[in-house]
């Protein structure tokens, strides 16, 4: 028998996984409504030149595509990244042309890219990423830089820094390259081949190289800092007092380059500083683009973006072992008990979802005992148990699983029974949180680093670790 | 300037087409959650092998898939379809090895075919559905039957009609395919290229032919109830009586073929009646698989699954006039009077948003009027006004733009006047709409179909209609 396997360096998502980014998405989602982003979805494949406009030197572009022909013989690519298809868009709908600006739009959804699979990087992989387009202003930059901040700190991930830089608008970027283009010529036969063509197309790339990135001549190279005019040093400036004055904490790169072309101004990273990250540690990229709306055919319009690859947040999320959860469990199951009352059974689990209660059933002739089973491994709070004396009396058996109380009733007062039941199991949770958090177990220091010896409730002054070593947010000990 | 075009037969989803998405997608999250279902996400992209299986007949698979090569020289497809995707990774992934079964999985997501565009249909479209695998049981089927029926009653569907079939199991299928090649074989030079190839590799598929549907010998064919073995009998008479017992309506339609080979037993389509949907009607379609399992190297499992046409549905719901309502408009929109208050103002509008406050600001310098037409646009509730009075006093002026109340208060009162502010607006509109229900104008008739004379609370007995023609559900009018 034949065996197929999915494509290299992709994934399925399913069970905890799909989890995760579920949990992910909903966040994502949650902080847009909050920033006023609403969501946009652009098709998987656009015309190649919306993606290899003239000149573009990134990678992404020039060899990590996926192009092919349709039916019809023109060129097709699947979307590498979604900031060319997003402008494509505003310009073909004449978003633009909207009476509030900027344009805010965000999306989640999968990019392509042909390269070799590596941990953290798939040829499909998951971005989230927003767009904020029409207003050219330091302050919208800092909303989307703020956003970033904020969904992933609401995540819970903390070992995180911000870079920031500079590439200036297009007369200070025209200098610089010059300067570029004046450093590299004398030794370009010493960089790759890659460098060769970015000479060309775009010298500002070289200093990404990651074959020749420790070449003297690239550590050596003139830095962009030097050659912004007024109007950039001064956007920059801004932009640093306003994310000040926001508390966003940042740090300066003044080599950072972003590895798309259409950047100009503002270019930023959110970098895990996690160990176990290693070389893929970048999990947001973005900047600003002063000039890509009107190579679209569109207005002098500036924009500013960024894309988070969620399959690296999640591995940095993970790296820190913060929790996303699991799924909800359901509400009830409904075991089967006699084949003939499967009909009687299935009656009654469709009528417990139509009152809201996350319902599933035995649909395999099974006994008892697998069936139980079967409840234990689903976690639900409620098994319904259904064999021909209930189908015959009209009744339901019922049996709440945490409390282990079981009633046979009429099937009439099965939504009430089972309300009352989840409404005992929600208070004993309840309950048994708050005590565990009174019982919590510390283990304390006390100023001198000696183990404590004061009790629950007195007062003491000491640093208090819970026995993962990590601060105790318990509340019995007054520090 | 060039102008950048999507490709054609696609779509790009943003403001209300992407907020009616959203509805219908939070309706299928939920329901799949009350059904157990859970999420399941595989990739864009397939080994072509995954769509192609060997003698496969149908046009998805000949005609309309997206095909090409990738940098290896592998033959790659994008998605046509779920049903192939999902089972190759239960299969891949193991799944079926889980404990609890029929593994139950759901999924939206877009699909690719290489068709001519046509109202409705696009090359890019985009589907839910789910699969539900592992128990071969005329239950099984009625469940995600039932799950279907649910989703497009709970959008406010009311005219479609489920037409039901079956196709039987191999044994069946190997007799009637006998009996179809008898019978077309005379007449095949008389039938298209498409049904000529058809008849070699599934003879059923001619039944379903677009070109030749009214040809003697397709209106004359065998039926497939003639050739049903008792086993496959009994499959569908169980399955009839079960869908009878959940009330769930349906039509038998014997002619029915679905347009991929996979099917075995149960085949369903759920139809618009809606005299506006035309040739586009069929909004779901699924079925019973009983040997795809195997065909991708797993155990002997069956399956059944649906996948339902998002843009179709959508073409539904409009057509019934029902409506999916529009995005919440922001709580907050904070306007800046004057340049030096905007850092000011942002630090406000950033902190609302730590309270949960949807919000706003103005980004670029405009007049005071400019800004309050866009807080009318945006519909929001509270306007922020900002100007250099406020930095200078560290204060906040917040309108309530429903209650035309103004108050200049110190900022760090804001959240709690705010949500002052959003209370009273949310009482007032629960008012509103309670005295418009009271006041709903109902044309009544007695039960001699002439206008009823009766007033507001007093007894009648009278057909209730709204000036729409549709049944009167406000509660004036006891009946």
């Amino acid at each position: 028998m034949k065996r197929f396997q999915k494509v290299k360096g992709v994934r399925d998502l399913y069970d905890q996984d799909m989890h995760d980014f579920l949990v992910i998405e909903n966040v994502a989602r949650n902080i847009c409504e909050l920033y006023n982003f609403s969501e946009i979805r652009i098709p998987e494949f656009e015309h190649t030149e919306v993606f290899a406009r003239e000149n573009d030197s990134s990678d992404v572009v020039n060899k990590e595509m996926y192009t092919f022909l349709d039916q019809g013989n023109r060129s097709l690519t699947l979307r590498p990244e979604w900031t060319a298809g997003i402008v494509r868009s505003v310009v073909e709908n004449k978003l633009y042309a909207k009476p509030d600006l900027p344009l805010k739009y965000f999306y989640l959804g999968t990019n392509f890219r042909s390269e070799n699979p590596q941990k953290g990087r798939y040829r499909i992989f998951n971005q989230f990423g927003v767009e904020s387009i029409g207003v050219e202003s330091p302050f919208v930059d800092a909303e989307v830089m703020a956003l970033g901040y904020t969904f992933i700190s609401s995540l819970g991930l903390k070992e995180f820094k911000i870079e920031l830089n500079t590439i200036g608008d297009s007369d200070s970027r025209q200098a610089y390259n010059e300067a570029l283009v004046a450093h590299f010529e004398p030794v370009i036969g010493e960089l790759c081949t890659d460098c060769k063509r970015r000479l060309k197309q775009n010298p500002l790339r070289i200093l990404d190289c990651k074959v020749d990135h420790n070449h003297p001549s690239i550590l050596n190279a003139p830095l962009n800092s030097d050659y912004l005019n007024e109007k950039s040093k001064d956007y920059y400036k801004q932009l640093k007092t306003v994310l000040k004055n926001l508390s966003i904490p940042f740090t300066e790169n003044p080599r950072m380059v972003r590895g798309l072309d259409y950047y100009s101004h503002t270019v930023f990273e959110y970098i895990s500083t996690h160990k176990d990250m290693g070389a893929q540690s970048t999990i947001l990229g973005g900047g600003h683009y002063g000039y890509l709306v009107e190579q679209f055919g569109g207005p002098e319009m500036a924009g500013i973006g960024f894309g988070l690859g969620i399959e690296r947040l999640i591995l940095a999320l993970q790296a820190e072992e913060v929790d996303l959860g699991e799924a909800d469990p359901i509400d009830a199951y409904v075991m089967v008990l006699d084949e003939e009352a499967r009909t009687y059974a299935m009656q009654l689990s469709i009528y417990l979802k139509a009152y809201g209660f996350k319902t599933d059933m035995n649909f395999a002739e099974r006994s008892f005992r697998s069936q139980f089973k079967t409840v234990d491994r689903l976690n639900a709070d409620l098994a319904i148990l259904i064999g021909n004396s209930e189908l015959e009396k009209g009744e339901v058996t019922i049996k709440n699983t945490v409390t282990q109380d079981q009633e046979t009733i009429k099937a009439e007062q099965m939504v009430e029974v089972a309300m009352k039941m989840l409404e005992e199991n929600a208070e004993i949770r309840e309950k048994a949180e708050a005590d565990a958090e009174k019982s919590h177990e510390c283990q304390c220091k006390n100023k001198d680093g000696k183990d404590c010896d004061k009790k629950d409730g007195e007062d003491h002054d000491c640093q208090c670790k819970d026995k993962d070593g990590h601060e105790c947010e318990c509340q019995n000990h007054k520090h």
